[in-house]
């Protein structure tokens, strides 16, 4: 098998057995992206020299070490993140050339572990809705999804095993989606968001991108960390890897909820039918009559938040905005501080009908996108399944697991309840293997 | 020793040693009240029979158990507090007559100890700034404080040994120290608010009023219990009563902070000077600079929460809301969701700068109020040095130890970390011993 296809948990075998060393590994990853990359362009910015040294230098490392580590494994991060070392452009033409001095908490955490930040992955422009250069792997035709564009297509084409995303609507599961990747959103207040350019406090995850469950949890276990600096985060939450027995032994819940109206016919379709063969416990469910006001409530939070946050640019720089970045800011300016507090009332009503759902099921399985990747490179799909499950907080992931018509990936999204990353993991692998 | 001026424990153990019954206690009490009511008003709700019944009822039941109970004890409840058995009326013309069906979970709780609800106690209009009928009985030309203006001034008069209030900016802190008398408003999230007429759901507090720190505890270790339909609760928080051996091993900061300019020339000076003369270990300082946002951003919070909740009665019926509460409902409607959202972010940046100066020092001191209480009945007086800290969330307690000018009461406010309400109520009692 060609190093490229591998899993990062294979290379790190590889490394750890030392058959290959970090620079040989990340040679052939650039030899393929510079073959796929203008074609796709997934990444904002890649230094082939910076990441050669990396590598060279975490193989010294490794042979004065002592017993099995992660260094020289390579990871996107998406260009809304901060690194000390390259630039951090947001997608924005307001930030070309902005070179923060410090890394973010969660690069930090990387770094400190021994994997090469490899490169910046194509954000939408300030994670919004305004598409970046990146095109689907899976079909050059189609939008990759975003706002997490270049780090899905970067692990969907296998230019790299691991990237990081973000997401404040749908931004890590649509992308996850549409390029047959996985795409995991931990619990809200799990990994730190200190260095990242924020959309709405109140709703931003960063998240995971892999193409198996055990390198999620390979960086899970490491930027599911408290950092004091972010006032969101939950404290003396500890993420541990583990395994179940049987699949048998959970109850899922399939739940078409208020997003199901905006699915196209053909996925609604597939995703029954899915539903109906996959072999698992499984009950179609009602939400509870709350949940009516979910996609409202979220938009609100989420408007209101970008208002909040980027006003500063709309205010001083709104000619080198996209008019969707400028629609979203005005959309929030006219929001009234007693909706946008309705909003986050209803959203405290529904994570409470919520437990009730998760006190008889274990987890929800319900699309991660309302189809395949749209044949239109102009938008980067809708949110809709996934922005209230976001507003929720509860660890969401998407499983490449059903084809649209076009032969084209669309996930499965299955949540669970608040702060169980752990069980979502394990039932994700074990639905994985199936 | 009168009946009347006695703790609520010392009442227990008469009680409980069998030496009174409840019927004796509540009928001193009564007598009192037929006294004193006319010129205070502290009640908007008294039905003796109903109390008389309670008590004999109560008196039976201690007659069959066995152990040491709480059967017989009364406390007072502020009217914006559901109760099924009495109206509540939220200190409103709309509400005149309302009577609810279910009592509010605290209620709920304080009953099934066997506590007598005696009655509802006069609160501002919706818990806002328009006063009741209640004037203050150390001066009956001043005001008792508001919201929770009854409740503080029964238990000043000792018409009651106990009562609840609530605290949005510092209405239960505030009319503690105009009326003499400890208010404790403990950490957000610790008491329901279920079944209490909101003022803004983010700053909502319940609190206790009694005239010692033992007082408080035992209503404390009731009450400070996790109820599931307030979204806002802390899970597995216990509440626990203990003890301090030594008053010296702990640090005090005196802070004058963003509301001292506002407060009066003479409660300065007295203040100082108490500060001087208080054997603690107590140093002045200055609060981080983001505190210089602290007033505004609790109005921005309060005034949204304000609109968000009472939307509804100015909308139906605006003439039979008091100007004071139509100009803070129209305050809020003027509020946009991005000065909101940035005045949560700053009581977050707060609420991290705080944790610092904790680090340094076990409690905070500063004023309960701006100084005595105004002579003046058409106002309540001034919140600024309660409503930063009530958007904090930290526990805050009203101590009597000060007196203004007019030998009137003033009260010293004192401030623990986030959770921890147990120390704040030992250290609070070694310090009324001093």
């Amino acid at each position: 098998m060609e190093l490229i296809n591998l899993h990062a948990f294979q290379v790190l075998k590889l490394l750890n057995n030392n058959e290959i060393t970090s620079e040989d590994y990340v040679t052939e990853l650039l030899k393929h992206i510079n073959k796929r990359e203008p074609l796709i362009g997934a990444w904002n910015y890649l230094n082939e020299d910076l990441i050669l040294n990396s590598a060279k230098k975490l193989d010294e490392k490794r042979k004065i070490s002592t017993g099995e580590n992660l260094f020289g494994l390579p990871i996107g991060i998406k260009d809304i993140i901060d690194t000390y070392d390259m630039p951090t452009e947001n997608g924005s033409k307001i930030c070309i050339g902005r070179q923060p001095s410090k890394d973010a908490h969660l690069v930090k955490l990387l770094r400190k572990e021994g994997l090469i930040i490899f490169g910046k992955t194509v954000t939408t422009e300030f994670a919004l809705s305004a598409p970046g250069k990146t095109k689907n792997p899976k079909d050059l035709e189609c939008t990759p999804g975003g706002s997490s564009s270049g780090s899905a297509a970067a692990v969907g084409d296998n230019m790299i095993p691991l990237s990081i995303g973000s997401q404040t609507g749908g931004s890590v599961l649509r992308p996850a989606s549409f390029n047959g990747i996985i795409g995991f959103k931990p619990t809200f207040g799990t990994i730190s968001r200190t260095g990242m350019s924020p959309v709405s406090f109140r709703l931003d995850h960063p998240g995971i991108y892999a193409r198996c469950i055990e390198d999620i949890e390979l960086i899970a276990s490491i930027i599911l960390s408290y950092d004091e600096s972010d006032y969101d985060m939950i404290k003396n939450y500890h993420f541990q890897n583990h395994s179940i027995s049987n699949l048998k032994d959970f109850k899922f819940a399939f739940v078409k909820g208020p997003a199901w109206k905006y699915g196209d016919e053909d996925m609604k379709k597939i995703f029954e039918n899915f539903i109906k063969s996959i072999d698992l416990r499984i009950d179609q469910i009602q939400l509870p009559s709350v949940f009516e006001k979910a996609v409202d409530s979220h938009i609100t939070i989420m408007n209101g938040g970008i208002r909040s946050s980027l006003y500063k640019h709309y205010n001083e720089n709104k000619s080198k905005l996209h008019p969707y970045t400028i629609e979203r800011i005005e959309n929030g300016s006219s929001l009234s501080a007693s909706d946008y507090i309705d909003a986050i009332q209803n959203a405290k009503k529904m994570s409470l009908e919520l437990k009730n759902v998760f006190s008889k099921y274990d987890a929800i399985i319900t699309p991660a996108a309302t189809g395949q990747a749209p044949r239109d490179l102009s938008t980067t799909g809708n949110a809709v399944f996934n922005g209230y499950w976001t507003m929720l907080g509860v660890p969401a992931i998407s499983l490449p697991l059903l084809k649209g018509k076009d032969d084209l990936p669309i996930g499965a999204q299955v949540i669970a309840p608040w702060k169980e990353d752990n069980k979502l993991l394990s039932i994700s692998k074990a639905i994985m293997n199936l």
